[in-house]
């Protein structure tokens, strides 16, 4: 009753007039009320309630979603049922376990994880004193807190959720307070880049089977970045600093991004030079065997080492038959500190039907996710993150891919609106029909039998719809077959079945109606 | 960098002891701060953090998940996974499409639309003002907000979401703050009782399948129930509390509820009785036309209209065979203000493993999603609520129900416990595997012509793995084959296939590798 009371003070507050922070500062005066004497008062603002017009109040207020939210209707959910499969069966075609892990973890849990992103509180003032975090964080994080409580050393999972997010939205701009993440990582102690050129193998399928259009897979690795930053003369303490400005290079300039270092952050010009032709290489497998002779490079271990696993990468990759779309891109640095290898993200590359949202989302931030312009996928290698939460320290090597899943949907959204191939919201294989009046019970005995066999079945909730309104709903949602009853198909023991596109109709026993639309519709 | 500011001010409220409100209330006092005095600020946070400690700080808290929260492991995830497909198959079966709301609907949205339900105010604190509801609130209301928003008039559709609750979680008794909602609604102007009995239709199915052990379909009519409360004497002001005493019919005795109808809630001694004469009757259709024919009952209009339409849904319920679990039974009352025609809810009979959490969360309280003890799936008309949210007052009808599927999960996961038989966490067809050394790369490259193919395909990520291990991997995650290479069957140009359970092995050559996979696996 407390609750309700609570509720009901709101209204009031509203009622009258008050500021919407009313009530939560009021209760607090209110304290000292026993329950019955807010159920006295909540019967007064009941009653209030109706003198001021009660439901008839209703008609006052503009329909429409939260601030940041949206509605997702039956063809945007078909298109994202499709997303959801293609993925998930590629995930599972890899073996991949499935696990959840809340949408909020504990403040403890998130601070300090991950460098400048801590920003997402999103307590429920109700739940205040609690220290929750409303969680948009890359989901690498729940995942470490996961293996080491569980003392997990090995798996290969997929985690795919709504999460929520502080920010203000922007959703002309495609920045949503409620989105899908979508992730999949391997766990464990195993020989170097044989989970790295997985994660790419998988990157590679889901973007060919997605046909989203072209793309590419820039591969990099944070022990290069370092590496080169420390030979071009970096100071130690400036490496993340410079590494977040040339993580600016997909999207503005390589004059600004020198500007920025050198007149921002500092940097020597000779150093800001070198780097610029470091960041401006790019390639395959000869590359990294090249850069493993430069007379600079090859003075650093990190560099080496890097270099090393990315000539072990490449082999894997060219096994995998996934070279044509990988590259190996100095210039790549992705920012979460986390990264301790390998870092990939994949762009798309056609100029095509890039969605507005998605192209506007990099002017000056970072896009959805933590990709960036015409990024789809992006992740690496994190070993020291599940160290973090250990008791002891305990590391378990990690690494994974976030595949960007909301710019995936604009994307098939927007592939569908061009096409002319209509989106089927439903997978119904049949309707059960009638031309006649009075066989509403024969149609639903049938239907009822259609469904206890398996068959995906409508019938209209009508007693006597016409024949044309049967149809159409047909053609309107994409149903192949229609089952027709009649007095006389009654009497024979036949169902007519006609297919909608090419109006054939045939007469089929009803013994084996089941069999004949299960065999016309096996590509459904 | 404003936000950075932010996260290290509460970090440096954690650090130096302040309470955790502290953050909010200073930063007010900070709002005269420049980004670059921030920036410095942080600096000097970071810097006290690293003397602090640092991340050698890590270790002091305890690992868990927040409160009212839970992880899901694999296996759980595959129980919930199965559990889905059975649900959303029949939906589907049924030619329903999937709609998408936000967690999160406008206080104005929720306000007033479902009686003493309305508690569940979740606003984000860094959201205040905005007005939001967190949403565990039944999702016809978000569900009605859309259709009158968009102007549907008619959709089959089902929507299966996780949502978050206010209440202080109680985990011993299955009540968490984030759980999932699972919901099947009709919406239209239709001949009566059709879509209806399809919605019971719907019910039997899905425990039919889940094979959750016996089960019973308890139908009722709000037009029945107020029509029987008329009849007996209640005046028209006590319908909503005596109805709600009612419904707890199933927890408690007779004498209890009569006693709080009669000293608690001001009824006659005489209209008690009546009500509970009324209340033990339970039956098919046999009763509906029984009561059609009662003295006091056809007194009621409402009451006649209720039973009319109960015998109609019976004779359809008998087209759709489901009649052996369906009863008509007076005392079914459910709660939510917002019904207006059948209502109905399913009970497990058996007394099996009916799961702690379920059994203990009716004592006193309504349990999750508004279902009672041993209710599973629960529903029914609701002709009123769409006219509330359209701005002429038009009408959708609809018809729906919810699945109790949190309750189904658990009863799905005592069951797995109880039986011998193992859940599988992966759907791998075949692991493919070598007894030899330096044979790596083939393994690989034979990988991924099977992930290519289609199949469902592990490899170790070792370099030699052991043939011991590797089999063992395929006995502790269910995988039925394995695909084994050597020196010799790499000169063969053929794959030993061995079938795990039976440990037979057979040459199979290797462009026949995927067709043979396929076929012994085409059961998974």
């Amino acid at each position: 009753m407390i609750n309700l009371g609570m509720a009901s003070l709101r209204l009031y507050a509203g009622l009258v007039g008050y500021p919407s922070g009313f009530c939560a500062r009021s209760l607090r005066t209110l304290s000292g009320m026993t329950v019955s004497q807010i159920d006295e008062e909540v019967a007064k603002l009941l009653e209030l309630k109706v003198q001021l017009g009660g439901d008839e109040g209703r008609h006052q207020f503009t329909l429409k979603t939260a601030k940041g939210t949206r509605d997702y209707n039956p063809k945007q959910m078909a298109i994202r049922e499709k997303v959801f499969n293609t993925i998930i069966s590629c995930f599972k075609r890899h073996g991949a376990e499935n696990i959840d892990t809340p949408v909020f973890e504990l403040k403890e849990t998130l601070t300090g994880k991950y460098g400048e992103d801590s920003k997402y509180d999103l307590t429920p003032a109700s739940w205040s004193g609690n220290s929750l975090f409303l969680d948009p964080t890359p989901s690498q994080v729940p995942f470490a807190r996961y293996l080491a409580m569980n003392k997990v050393t090995n798996i290969k999972r997929y985690h795919i959720a709504k999460v929520y997010r502080r920010d203000n939205p922007a959703m002309t701009r495609g920045r949503y307070r409620e989105f899908y993440q979508c992730d999949f990582d391997i766990a464990g102690q195993y020989d170097p880049m044989i989970p790295d050129a997985e994660c790419l193998k998988i990157v590679h399928e889901i973007l060919s089977e997605l046909e989203l259009g072209d793309f590419r897979i820039k591969v990099n690795d944070r022990r290069i970045l370092d590496g080169m930053f420390a030979v071009c003369g970096v100071p130690d303490d400036k490496f993340r600093t410079i590494c977040s400005t040339v993580d600016k290079l997909d999207k503005v300039s390589w004059e600004d991004v020198r500007s920025e270092m050198v007149k921002e952050k500092g940097l020597s010009e000779e150093a800001a030079d070198q780097i610029g032709q470091y960041v401006s290489l790019q390639g395959g497998m000869d590359l990294a065997e090249r850069l493993l002779q430069d007379a600079k490079m090859s003075q650093s271990k990190q560099a080496c080492a890097g270099l090393t696993d990315m000539k072990q990468l490449f082999s894997y990759l060219q096994l995998f038959q996934v070279t044509d779309k990988v590259v190996f891109d100095l210039s790549l640095a992705r920012g979460l500190d986390y990264y301790t290898g390998v870092i990939y993200e994949a762009i798309l590359t056609q100029t095509g039907p890039v969605p507005v949202a998605a192209a506007q989302n990099g002017a000056g931030e970072k896009a959805e996710e933590g990709v960036s312009v015409g990024s789809v996928a992006g992740g690496g290698r994190y070993d020291g993150l599940v160290g973090m939460f250990d008791p002891k320290g305990r590391k378990v090597p990690c690494v994974g891919v976030s595949i960007g899943i909301e710019r995936v949907f604009s994307i098939m959204e927007q592939k569908a609106e061009a096409s002319a191939e209509k989106v089927r919201t439903t997978e119904t294989q049949v309707m059960v029909a009638s031309a006649q009046k009075n066989l509403l019970e024969e149609r639903l005995r049938l239907t009822a039998e259609l469904w206890n066999a398996g068959i995906k079945a409508e019938v209209m909730y009508k007693k006597n719809p016409k024949l044309l309104s049967q149809l159409q709903h047909c053609e309107d949602s994409g149903i192949p077959l229609v089952a027709i009853l009649g007095e006389q198909e009654l009497k024979d023991g036949v169902v007519k079945l006609r297919t909608v596109h090419s109006r054939e109709e045939i007469d089929v026993s009803r013994d084996k109606l089941v069999e004949e639309i299960k065999r016309r519709t096996s590509d459904v």
